[in-house]
């Protein structure tokens, strides 16, 4: 099976190392731009590997939405095979480029997307052929556990926490798709994707780290407990669920122990009950090897992961209930039994009233 | 595709209930022997499985090795695919079984035999395509793991633990194999030989936790540590070493959140890094939902996860150097870097002079 790549970052160069190690595969061409083309693979225009008659399969580790798409629906419609660990594109596009591969009967494949070399998205996929997922989530942006693992093992304030992060290279000069998370919001909508067969992209609730302070880590370490950044959806018969918010959890649970840039994604099927499973989320090899194993299921014949079913729809959280730690304007305290849609709407509410909020979800 | 079952004990019920309900597959026919025949689909005689021409695969259920052996010899000679969830059958004859049915050009597939739910045979059979595995091992006995946390959270001596385990279904009235680490044993050969093509039969190092005590579970828990029971192999420059014993693990370890039940196995492929997944080891959905991702794998296709270079290997334990907590007549001491086999034969040497062991590797 020849592959072309397009994009050589960190990723792409982890891709392109490995596949010339495996059996069965080969590397083509590299689309480089707007890097200058310094090896004979290398590329700089999407139509040579788009009019390549060799090329069977085109792995995308550019990252954006633009010209991502673009890139990809042109790859699809000349009928090659598309493997992505893009999870903005796939969370916007995916649906449109599922059907586009379909067309062609060929495959479009994107477990690199969620859980870097964590095969979440992999066992879903596959356990979701002979059982129903009830619902699934995680710890799945790496930099956002890094600054709050930082913060309350080591005391640094959110800044120091936040600036160690990008020094190390875990946080990227503009955060916000971290901090905000935008990040792991984008990788529940996947998961919710190969679940349910259904892709939420309105009605969301996204509450990410950037109101966490060193008063809040402390309080709940007097308390025995940590906090950590979680992604949820669910089916219920209301619909789906999907929200992301900062999560409170004794210390002896386990998303306790996920510390620094670990990712720790979850589901829970009918019949297998609760897998949870944890790895390096990010990084040139761990997201490579997820990449890896898509060529290898695409040599098998795997067409989908989220097959024709599956429809945008709108997110429903006001019937789920949580408990929550609330830090008001330098005041703890704790509300119960409140929806994710009310608690999401209050903390707005309260923030354009010129409110510091932070909240936080008890995992009981 | 039509399956017919041996056993309909509890991993059979819920493997015969999930077919039922599953796409593309059939129940055919069930092997109650030595129960009596209640319904149409119930038979008596391996031999209406084995000359039945509309049985594609054969499940095995029925744990132990003999007469599974033999069943499942005469069903891959008649032509049929074959899976199991029996450790037991696969660390003694998988490697014989594999060769069957490769010259059957038939399915040997045997994910549910280690991790129950949890699909890490299947993850590292899928890794190894495309990565190479260094290492695994994981908590991979319930029934041990149980008794541990039972001891450790709630105070309870080993007979009040082992008891209230074989209350509540989680330990056998013969609880040897499981106490003994044998049964966590035999799953690292598993692992061993999806990993690493060959499997572990000699030079196994193998403690269990039946010296396991009050005394070393309140001393761990002053120092805010934790045992737990674990298996290991891995592949170096001297070849493959497997072994099992108690490890002390600190209580913010990912191992220390794993209580109850619970199982958790881990492996580290050379570009994937570490990757840990919890689950449920046993009980009949989590298995059966083990066995049907295989029956899954067999209709895409899928023949084996050990292939015909598998060989029968000698372990070797004396290359890997560990520190332990030793606990000798009552008195705690430790020992800094000592190799896995002549800490295995020191214990067995004291107890040979009729000391009491107890000795745990530090995790560090």
């Amino acid at each position: 099976m020849n592959i072309s790549i397009l994009g050589f970052g960190t990723v792409g160069r982890g891709v392109y190392e490995m596949i010339c190690k495996a059996e069965g595969m080969k590397a083509r061409k590299v689309l480089v731009l707007p890097v200058e083309c310094t090896e004979s693979f290398m590329v700089t225009s999407i139509d040579e590997i788009v009019n390549d008659k060799e090329t069977d399969v085109v792995v995308e580790c550019m990252g954006g939405i633009h010209p991502a798409f673009e890139f990809a629906s042109a790859c699809l419609k000349a009928g090659k095979s598309f493997v992505t660990s893009n999870k903005a594109l796939i969370s916007e596009f995916g649906i449109e480029l599922e059907a586009l591969a379909r067309e062609k009967n060929v495959s479009f494949l994107f477990s690199a997307a969620c859980g870097g070399a964590i095969p979440v998205l992999h066992n879903i996929s596959v356990a979701s052929q002979t059982d129903t997922i009830i619902r699934c989530g995680g710890i799945l942006n790496g930099t956002t556990n890094f600054i709050l693992t930082n913060m309350q093992d080591n005391g640094k304030d959110y800044k120091e926490a936040l600036s160690e992060a990008q020094k190390l290279g875990y946080a990227e000069a503009d955060p916000t798709a971290d901090v905000s998370g935008m990040d792991t919001l984008r990788k529940v909508m996947l998961l919710s994707s190969v679940s349910f067969s259904s892709l939420p992209t309105e009605n969301l609730c996204c509450e990410g780290i950037e109101n966490f302070s060193k008063e809040v880590a402390d309080y709940v370490k007097e308390r025995d407990m940590s906090v950590r950044l979680m992604g949820f959806c669910g089916k219920t018969e209301a619909g789906i669920y999907a929200y992301v918010e900062p999560v409170v959890v004794p210390s002896s649970a386990v998303e306790a122990s996920i510390s620094s840039n670990i990712n720790f994604a979850w589901y829970e099927g009918e019949n297998s009950g609760f897998i949870g499973l944890m790895g390096q989320g990010a990084g040139r090899y761990p997201t490579a090897s997820a990449v890896l194993r898509d060529l290898s299921a695409v040599i098998e014949g795997k067409k989908s992961m989220i097959g024709p079913c599956c429809k945008k729809i709108k997110a429903d959280n006001s019937g789920i209930l949580n408990s929550y730690l609330l830090y008001i304007d330098g005041v703890f305290s704790s509300i119960e039994s409140i929806s994710v849609t009310e608690m999401h709407e209050k903390a707005k509410e309260l923030r354009e009233k010129g409110s510091k909020v932070f909240f936080a979800q008890y995992k009981i």
